[in-house]
Order: C-alpha cells, then structure tokens, then sequence
C-alpha cells in the first residue's frame, strides 16, 4: 500500500528526505514557502534516482508520486509521516509542530530532523508531544544509512515500533540515541585546532581522514576491522580513482612492465587474487575470471595504441562476444597471470585468445572478439592507422603459433 | 637492487612494519629481545601476504628475505632504512638512537614510530640527530597507505626526498605533517565522554562512525564526498556484510520476490545498474554482465532447492564454460532484468541461458554450463533427489519453450 510523507522545509535535508522517501516508494509532500526549493529538490532527486536504486540487488518499489502544497496544512492532512526539516531554531519548530498538530492524523509520526536540540525541548509546546520523534541524519540523505532516532517516555512504544519499522523499510539504520553528532564535531574542532597551530593544513588532515583512521572508522566503527573489509573499500576506493585508492593507483603506475615480445603470446596481466574476489565457494568468483581477462583485453590494447588519449579521441573497441572454459580453482592471494595470443587483426575486428595460469597450471580461457567503435556514433569503423598496423603486425607473428586448443568451440 | 631495512622491536607496529617492507619486496632484519616477536611476525606477515599483494592490479617484486638477528648492530650494520619500533618511552628511544648511530650506515635513514613525542625530542641526544625522522603510521600497517612524515630543520633536504621516495615505494602516503592523530584522539575522548554521560553506548557510536562520517572520511576526509565513491563503497561493504553493508543486505531480504512460473524464462535478476559498474566507455562493463548472470544463476540455483543450506551440506554447481553476447549497451541508473531458460538439466549437468533486458531492449545473452561438484573431493556428482527432481520439472517445461537464438554458437 503506497504511503505519503509530507516533508516541512525543503532545504538540502528536506530534499535528501523527499528523495529517499520517493526513490523507496512514497508518496511525497513537499512545504517550503521558497520558491527556489524545487530546483534544488529536482536535482538532489535526479542525484538519488542514479544512486541509491543501483545499492540493492534486487528491484526497488516504483517510484512514487511528488508535490509541492501551498500549505503546512495541505501537505500533512492524511500524511503517514510528517519529516520537519526547518532551520535549527526552537521557536519556529515549535510554531510549526503546533500547525501540524492541528491538521495531521493522530497515528502519523512527526520526526524533527534538528541535530541542536533535545527531544524534549522538541516536543515543548506540543498539542500531542507523544506524536514526536527526532530522526536526525547525515548528507547526503539518500545515500547513508545513517539516522539517530531519539524518542523518550512522552512516546508510546507503538510510535518507536512505527518509527523503526518505517525508516528500516527506506532502507535507513536507526540508531537509537542522540548526539552521535559529537563525536564528529570534536573531530572537527580538533582538526580547526592542529590548524590554528600551524601544526597540519586542512589538505593534510583529509589526507590522514582518507588514508587511515576514515576507513577503520567506516569499516568497523571503534572495533578492530577485518582485512578483507579494508581490502574489499580499498579496491572499491581504486577503482573510482577516489581517497585512498589514489595512492594505490599511483603506486601500480610506478610499476614498470617490460616491452613485450611479440612472437610469443603476449604478458598482459600477472597479479595477485584480491581477498574480495572469492565466493561463497572459496574460490575466484566467475566474474572475476572476466574482470581479469577484461583487464587484459584492455592492456593489449594499449600495447597496440589504443590507450587512453585513443580512447578520449573517439575510438574504442567493444565486446561482442565471449566464451569462457574454467578449468581449474585459484583461491585469494594466489599470483595469475593471462597471456594473450591475437586471433584475428583485421578492418573492424580483433579476434583474443587469453590464457589464465597459476604457475603451470592452467585455469581458465577466454576467447574474444571485439569490434572497433566510434564513441561518436557507437557504429562499427575501422581503427586508425597506426592502431591498424600494430594490430596487423602482431596478428601476423601470431599466426606462427597456431590455432591453441579450445578456439571456435561452442557449448554443447 | 635489493634493499635492507632494520626493524628494532617487533610488537605489532614493528610486525606491520616489516611485513609491508617485505611484501614489497624488502630484506628484513628484526631485532626484539622478546623470543615471542617471532610468533606475532609470522602471523602477521601471513595476513600481509593473503590482503597486501592484491590490493595492486600488477604484480608486485618478489618477497624479500627475513632474519631475526641478535644485536641490534647486527640489524642496522649495512641497512638502508632503519624502522625504530619500540615502546613510548622517550629514554629508551634515545638510548637505542645512540647504539643504531654506533653501528648503521650514515646514509640510511633512521625513523621513529613515535606518535608521542615529537621530532626534536627524539632527536634530543643523538649522534646525528640530522638522520633521525619520524613516520607514524596506522595499523594494519601492511594494509593502510597513511604515515605521518615528521622532519624538521635539522634534517637536510636530501633526507626528506629519500624518506618519500622509501614510502611511496611500498605503497605508502607519506602525509607530511606531525599530530594528525589528535583527531582520532579527540573523536574517541568524545565517545568516551558520550558514553559515560548515559547519552550513547560503544556499539551506538560505532554504528553512527559505520553508516555514515566514517564513510565520508573515508571518501574524502573533510570535504564533501562525491556520489559514485560513495556507492562503490557502499556495495563493496555489501559484498563482504560488513560496515552499512549489512545494512543493505537486510533491507533486500526485506523485499520478496514472488514465486516463480515455471511454464516460462523464469525471472533471476531484477535490479538498477549501480554507479559503480560503468567504465570508461561510460556503459556497463563486460565484467558486470556477468556478474549479473552469475546473480541469475545463484537465484536459479536457489529455485531448484540449491541453497545456502544445500552448498554447507557440501553440494554445489560449478560453471565450467559460458558463452555472453553483447548485444546492447547499458548506462547507469538503468532497471535492467534477466529471465533464464533451462535447456538441460540431467544428471550433473545443468544448461542454463539467461537473456538480459532494459524494458524490450535485449542487452545480452548468456550462455552457461554447470556440473555439480562435491565440496569436499572437488568432482562431479550428482544432486540430491529433490533437486534433481525440481530442476527435471522446470528442464521439461522449459523443453516446450523451443531453442533460443544464439544457442550453441561459438565465435568465429
């Protein structure tokens, strides 16, 4: 059954509300008496729509139904939830949870999102103070988890059930407590501190936040985390170029890969397993196979020119079609490495064998046909020149080596 | 050329510290009156070597060799780099600074892991003080890039520049400042205040630092995060049901997925693209296809009784050989589908062909074949009767379905 929130000031918290609420399956109603809060909430939401579904694996609720109401009294009439999300001052909120009161239902749950204030102080000068609660949470919104929810003896234990329950079904954690914030702001005092000091620069700060305590801290609050933990935010981290994956990129770049011979087939990754890339199994997970012969279909073609200046400049080459034989099990921590014998050079097509080995021991093949894209049009072109002769050049040294066992299969 | 580095004290900061030299490629000599050091070395250097190593997408220089020695002159004698790792106590450090200066290299630098005193202090009494820096950094030490770089005026120029030049060569980002770790401090000395103002519990505080500032410090330190970091975070927490991750989990097995109808494709995935699985070509990556299908697989598995329960009592499906084709491109944000079609399931095989969707848009095609294994030897074997029975049904409704397009092909 669709549900409605009415959301009471549609600032950057309002907007992070009404997104989440929306993206979930809510129906939402929006008060703010300034005009320019739809283009704020419009963007905050297309932010959200790309985000936030894509974080579970299974289908989010159809998006609900949005509008902006003239009143306080239009937006909370028959509303489930009333999220109050006006500037951090007593009086107002105060003002604003009387005008509520006087229009909602009596079962709808009226969260304040005010980090400044006690709950108590919140329900002060309230018709039905048992009706409110705090939820308080961090930018943005509709991404993290995160949000303390305050109640006390005035709440019946039927509204903290409800509060739970709908903001566990917006895909929230409540933490049952208030001034979880402290801890933050100390953090933040300090570092204005050690600033003030002369002692470190705000760049520097972030740097330490990033590149240590930030990912225990996110890893396992104040407990001792896991390794695979810290592995698995690291290579998310790299992946995305961003915090601390910087200087694990940075460092991979240091790593100098020697000019390969191109009468044999070719080195195009040797690495060690990721502790992130196991299964419930214990061994490298299928789509790892792929990432890793998809790393060396990209170093290929960089060997051949198609690097990332290539790339920027309109052409690419694209995965039509893949077949993959796994033959044996690696497990995390075990160094692979994939060669590649070139098939195939010719106009638009290039045709990959790779080879996936532990030592001796063979684990998997994948065989490849790309074509080459213009990034313009995303229609077959053939490549440039110098990309063209390189490509012909090793396909031609290749075909010395013979057709390898397992080519043009079909599964049967 | 091979380097040396001397580790005087083997607790868990020297453990960490010589199990990062080593990993990337370091001779270790350790010190350590303790007979015990040798047990905590070893554990930690196991650990170091299942997460470190996989933590680059290249191939890292062999492990260097490692000896517990009896001096510590024995230990610096020679060394490039000199890892000083001892208890906080001020006189001790001094102390030892005067013995390594008795007998190391006058080029090797000699740094502190002090995080207590500052530079000039532990440089008080030493022979060359101008040798002496310090670099404090974070456990786990062999996963964790951040070290606090301390130099002062007294250290030449020459000094700093090969201090980076050792820390970012095993993998490290020297951040040049001294102090960094009051914020930590601060941040604990508030949650230590929380608590015992009845305002908030450990596992409280722990919970607001995993949903959400710990994430955002981890993303960015003090500044605002960007989204997809974010998600790619997020989902690789997820992944491992830790941190927010298991917050993500539960809601998904909140959402229910209605029984399927075997007559036709049954429905194994319905989800939004995450940000995180684009690459540079701005679409899907072609490791994410299957993932996806994996995904499909698993669900398919689920359906025929081959569950969580079923894969601890020691059966499972393997896939052996997969045939994908890319037929379609797929952006973030994009609610895409895959409906599988059994074509085979005898004995210990199973036959599956997964087709991928954006509404009517056909993305890909994924073939696979899986043959049941036992856990324990690692061979195939055949199902347990109920699921040999459930995937018999579906095979010979699926049988009336007809062959799909694509089926059997192979790439030429």
């Amino acid at each position: 059954m669709k549900q409605t929130v009415a959301i009471i000031g549609a600032g950057e918290t309002g907007a992070g509300w009404a997104a989440r609420f929306r993206v979930m399956g809510w129906d939402v109603r929006l008060f703010d008496p300034d005009e320019m809060a739809r283009g704020l909430v419009g963007a905050v939401l297309q932010q959200a729509r790309r985000g936030l579904p894509g974080l579970s694996d299974v289908a989010l609720p159809d998006t609900g139904d949005m509008v902006f109401c003239q009143t306080i009294s239009e937006a909370v009439q028959g509303a489930d939830w009333i999220q109050e999300c006006l500037p951090e001052r007593l009086e107002l909120k105060r003002k604003v949870f009387q005008k509520i009161q006087e229009h909602c239902d009596r079962r709808a749950v009226i969260a304040s999102s005010s980090g400044a204030f006690t709950l108590a102080e919140l329900q002060g000068c309230a018709t039905r103070p048992e009706q409110i609660i705090a939820t308080h949470a961090l930018a943005p919104i509709y991404l993290l988890p995160l949000v303390e929810l305050a109640v006390n003896d005035v709440n019946p234990p039927e509204v903290t059930a409800r509060a739970k329950e709908v903001l566990q079904g917006i895909g929230m954690a409540p933490v049952a407590q208030q001034g979880g914030e402290r801890v933050s702001v100390a953090l933040q005092t300090e570092a204005d501190r050690l600033i003030a000091e002369g002692m470190a620069t705000a760049a520097g700060i972030s740097d330490v936040l990033r590149y240590g305590p930030g990912l225990r801290w996110a890893a396992s609050g104040l407990d001792a985390p896991q390794d695979a933990v810290l592995v698995a935010m690291l290579r998310a981290l790299k992946a995305q170029d961003a915090g601390a994956g910087v200087v694990l990129n940075r460092f991979d770049a240091t790593q100098t890969e020697p000019a390969p011979d191109i009468k044999r087939p070719l080195p195009t990754v040797t690495r060690t397993v990721p502790l992130d890339w196991t299964d419930y199994n214990g061994h490298m997970n299928e789509a790892r196979y792929l990432q890793a012969f998809g790393d060396a279909t990209d170093r290929f073609m960089k060997i051949i020119g198609c690097d990332a200046d290539y790339i920027a400049s309109g052409g690419s080459y694209f995965t039509v079609e893949t077949h993959i034989r796994h033959l044996d099990e690696v497990h995390a921590g075990a160094r692979i490495r994939v060669e590649t014998q070139c098939l195939l050079g010719e106009g638009k097509k290039m045709h990959l064998f790779h080879r996936m080995y532990e030592g001796d021991r063979l684990l998997a093949t994948g065989e490849h046909m790309l074509i080459h894209v213009s990034l313009d049009t995303r229609r077959a072109t053939v490549p440039a020149d110098h990309i063209a002769g390189r490509l012909r050049a090793i396909a031609k040294a290749h075909a010395a080596l013979g057709v390898p066992d397992g080519v043009g299969r079909a599964i049967v």
